[in-house]
């Protein structure tokens, strides 16, 4: 396996062992920009950026001069362990959003998180924010997370290195002749035993017209000879995620399939050359889009070409034709065009790359070809 | 493994292959009674509930002559498979939630489910909307999910089965001496390989001091010779769930330990002899919270006694001292006291039940005692 990264990605380390303050200070000082005094943080995976606490039930809220962690019982001694940044708040009962005296005294206004908030639940926390200058807002926290520390991008570097042995495991199994199913768990479980902390999503393994279902689920499917496979899949360590497509044979192909594949190489490819700082990602997006439509085949090519990937495996920014947003170092996306011929077949290859100062370095590094497996 | 069910769900059976029909039907009713004529449906589960479509992006427009199932085109031949009962509208893009088109001439006042959306994508929802008589409301589909069909039973207790039987493959392997995480993913896979439709949640397989924890996630830490070891996990068949814990020991354990599970002990068996047709939810739970506060250990029970159980693992109706909700025949729900010790270690013993029409049939039945692993 070569690594044939065109830079590598130099940024500040994370201050030490203090990345939270930091990361504190710096949402306040994108609030402050906004008007905002402070902030409440709903999305577990924003609560986990800033304070480092994983529990799934929590309420953040940041206040200019204290952050506050506030959750149940079951989170008391967790809470307490992971994220020492925050004073946590034990509320009785996990259904009370918040109480009215954590927010007492608070001055200015109040960003509240809109993108992760129920209406249900806003219409719980009323009472609580009563007499408060409220605004509900979205993307402080989201973006910042875009752009990764060192510290941040060593966790995808790695996951990304395990997600490439994951996928090189295919070339070593029995794959003809089993379920899909069976052999996306071998792949999961491999994975999992090799120090990925779960998988950050369900492993796509799509064989003959399955595959050309973007978000197909394995199934009862018995994986024969000849046609596409569809293999995406990736790893999680130290919570950050990778994502990686590769889309193989399982022997003879039709020509509408070799070519499907050939096309969506070559546009992943130019989309890999293309893509640096200061590119808009709408840009990217753009140049794989044209190798595709130039070959007639638009039609088949209807998903975005990427996401960010980081604490979630989709995240900030959107790699699509919509995207108003510009690569810059420290980013990491995807880049995946796919080509799906409904009732024959589906091809995806896809990469996470890691912006740097000249290019991209790409974290996936794997043979692309339309390798047959057995 | 004996089944001491103390009587046998009677209800009538899905009318053949057209539950969905059927469902539509009763939910149209149950929105009549209160003056909506339609129903806007953004909880993924609720859609599987009323369509059998499983996709994860999608919107139900339940109108009353016709029910519509709006999304992407990724999942156009995966509505086709699996929801003829709704007619597939394909939006541009997957961002939109609703075309005003689709609401064009709607009588009456619509229903939006608010226990899902998000304030954002309400926000977006809103130019949609605009001009039609709209009510934010919650519970018409959660609410007919708490009594289960017969063709749902039959599902809940095939998972439950199934669940048993991964929580028996404790006693055949080596537990001591490896580490939580190595344990319950031999579990999951096994529980995968012989027809879970994944896990319904993450396993939770905690020892000593960390089964404290009422939600640890499994670790690194390498289980011990003594302590308690709790054990919690489910299976999925045909998208219905299955939930049961045991606490074990891997050794000796102390006199608090022992009694923390003789107190748990009493306190499920008085909840279970308690729950039956018409019988509150919140007395269920004092029975059994009555048990541990009699023997002085309220405080280290703090989480509701229960929990409903169908096609997703938690569910209505819930069994709390704060549920203003009755038992009825066919309802399936957990019964689950735990006690947990702070830096000792915890116990929870939990079964699955279906309410009869005499009492309630124990899906997970299983030895409760504190067997010794080793």
């Amino acid at each position: 396996m070569s690594r044939k990264a065109r830079g590598v990605v130099e940024v500040v380390d994370d201050a030490g062992d203090r990345p939270y303050d930091d990361r504190l200070e710096t949402l306040r000082s994108s609030l402050g920009l906004d008007g905002l005094s402070g902030l409440l943080v709903f999305d577990p995976v924003n609560i986990r950026y800033l304070t480092g606490f994983t529990g799934s039930a929590g309420v953040v809220l940041v206040r200019p001069d204290e952050c506050l962690l506030v959750s149940d019982f079951r989170y008391r001694v967790q809470a307490r362990e992971q994220a020492p940044v925050a004073r946590f708040v034990e509320l009785e009962g996990a259904f009370s959003p918040l109480a009215p005296e954590l927010v007492e005294g608070f001055e200015g206004c109040l960003g509240v998180e809109k993108d992760h908030l129920k209406v249900e639940e806003w219409e719980a926390l009323a009472p609580a924010l009563e007499g408060l200058d409220v605004s509900l807002v979205r993307g402080h926290v989201r973006k910042m997370r875009r752009v990764k520390s060192a510290g941040e991008l060593r966790a995808v570097r790695e996951a990304s290195l395990l997600a490439v042995q994951v996928m090189e495991r295919l070339s070593l199994m029995q794959v003809v002749g089993r379920t899909e199913r069976d052999v996306a768990l071998e792949l999961e479980v491999w994975a999992r035993k090799h120090g990925s902390e779960g998988i950050p999503f369900p492993y796509i393994l799509a064989w003959g017209p399955n595959s050309a279902k973007p978000h197909a689920e394995p199934g009862d499917t018995v994986i024969g000879q000849g046609g596409l496979l569809v293999v995406d899949l990736g790893a999680v360590v130290d919570g950050y995620a990778s994502d990686i497509t590769r889309t193989f044979s399982t022997g003879k192909v039709g020509p509408e399939e070799a070519r499907a594949h050939r096309v969506t190489l070559e546009a992943q490819e130019a989309a890999r050359r293309e893509a640096g700082p200061g590119i808009a990602c709408r840009h990217v997006d753009k140049v794989a889009r044209d190798v595709i439509e130039g070959e007639g085949l638009g039609d088949f090519f209807k998903h975005g070409l990427g996401h960010g990937v980081g604490l979630e495996v989709h995240e900030e920014p959107g790699l699509s034709s919509r995207s108003e947003d510009v690569l810059e170092p420290g980013m990491v996306v995807t880049i995946e065009p796919g080509i799906y011929l409904e009732g024959v077949g589906g091809v995806r290859i896809e990469d996470s790359v890691a912006v740097t100062e000249t290019g991209v370095e790409v974290l996936t590094e794997m043979d692309r070809g339309l390798l047959t497996l057995s």
